[in-house]
């Protein structure tokens, strides 16, 4: 299980109480920040996140409302003592900003902060539960998206069958990952004949700002939960790709050419105080489109 | 008149809901910003603080609960459209940290910013109605304090008298500042005879981040209104002398040897989270005291 809640929805200039950018996902072990714009920090005590779980941090771009935050969640984590190591993900001259702003305040972090610059489209992160995948969307400069999958859970056992069939306990691990069991006479047992097949892990795509990008959908094929960013409604798509952003219906296409299960959009622009017509123009395009609102977690 | 508005009177880390340190000092027609904490901006929305009328900026010490909301108003400014200079008076890295900031967002403002570098205590700025001086404190890195003082206004014509005695017009300016004037046979018409005592300037000190310092009355001898850290209660003063910071008794013991009119007290720790003591032990030392709120405005 997955769970991906918005600590914020809107663009660069702070409107209508929306916040910049900033989400987290959970696993039940874990979780993951993703991008951290100013008042981050505020929006995970309001939304009871515990900021101890958050291990990795991924950063789309350097424009400022995707990261004003971070150099305060970084300082505060080591104000309250924080001895676990961190690991960022992000743009490389983003290590060169917070080393500077840790020097001129005569500072250390008093835990370890693991930089991982970003450079091509790659995997990133082989945690234990989880990989994420980084690639390249198209923005005014350098830009990621990310991609989270739950890693393949082994199969499970079926008790009686396996003792029906005598296999040794010594086997099992291998049953788990879908080998056959061969027996003494050399007779083989499939694998599922002995065992159930595992649910299957989830996945869910980040794709920070980018301007519509038909080379999207193949890299995020099928994922449970597409986060695509709609700054402009679709009237707007001239300045939308002068802009290098997305309008709905643009965000809408993608999620079909990529087969998703559900779209979620975001990073809307300032101009917009009612937000009811992204969902709209989005749902025509796509039917299973939610907005990210602040605050609102989606169970992936 | 001067009026003072507190936009964050928190320390480092954030709590129940205090923000960070940011100030907005008023004249009739302009808005000073002293500090910039994070969140500063989103604050200045909350308490109808028009950020056009912000021309100068100051910054006591790069400490993050000081400046990190800087960078995103001065970014929000240029999308905002903003034309004005801005003059930033602060320690001279900040400069560097900008500029970073710009160069790695591929931005750059769309009005002109003049950094001015604080090194020494000394008049920064003369302006039209007022005069900012900066003075060193003493923290754990480079900080300074900024005294602000309306200039002497002109003194007022006595319409009566000045025609009485037969005074060209022309001579008025003159009078305003405090001139005697001689008429043609060479008599002299002391100029308290022709004009009323101009209203006195205000004055207000603002001290930043600091340890108990006995140098600081000197520096802000007098002024109407003082505010002065008190991150501590008096029992926690060893804590506070190690920190480079100050307690409620010594606030108060600054804010009475230098004579001044009023005392208001900040930068309150997040280890409190009510705030009557502090009130409650400044006042024993300095009975005119008041604890510096958030969206409080007081008249200077």
């Amino acid at each position: 299980m997955l769970a991906l809640t918005i600590l914020g929805n809107n663009s660069a200039i702070p409107a209508f109480g929306r916040n910049p950018t900033a989400q987290i996902l959970q696993t039940r072990e874990e979780s993951y920040l993703i991008d951290c714009g100013e008042g981050t920090q505020l929006q995970m005590s309001k939304y009871k996140i515990k900021r101890s779980k958050i291990n990795h941090i991924f950063i789309s771009h350097l424009h400022g409302d995707h990261y004003f935050g971070l150099i305060r969640l970084l300082t505060s984590l080591s104000l309250l003592g924080r001895t676990q190591d961190l690991h960022l993900y992000a743009p490389a001259e983003l290590e060169q900003i917070i080393l500077l702003q840790l020097k001129v305040a005569d500072s250390q972090l008093c835990y370890t902060l693991h930089f991982h610059p970003l450079t091509k489209d790659e995997l990133i992160l082989n945690g234990n539960k989880i990989t994420v995948h980084c690639f390249a969307v198209q923005h005014r400069i350098a830009c990621w998206g990310f991609l989270f999958k739950e890693k393949k859970k082994p199969r499970k056992i079926n008790q009686e069958r396996v003792l029906s069939y005598e296999i040794p306990v010594s086997f099992y691990e291998r049953l788990q990952k879908g080998e056959d069991y061969i027996n003494k006479k050399g007779l083989v047992i499939p694998n599922e004949e002995v065992t159930f097949t595992a649910p299957q892990g989830k996945s869910y795509a980040y794709c920070a700002d980018t301007i519509y990008d038909e080379t999207l959908p193949d890299k995020i094929k099928g994922v449970d939960l597409l986060y695509h960013e709609t700054t402009y409604l679709h009237d707007l798509k001239d300045k939308a790709a002068a802009r290098y952003h997305s309008t709905t219906l643009q965000a809408a296409s993608i999620a079909k050419k990529a087969e998703v299960k559900k779209l979620l959009i975001g990073h809307f622009s300032s101009k917009y105080e009612v937000l009811n017509e992204f969902l709209t123009e989005a749902s025509a395009g796509f039917e299973n489109t939610d907005l990210a609102l602040d605050g609102v977690s989606y169970i992936i």
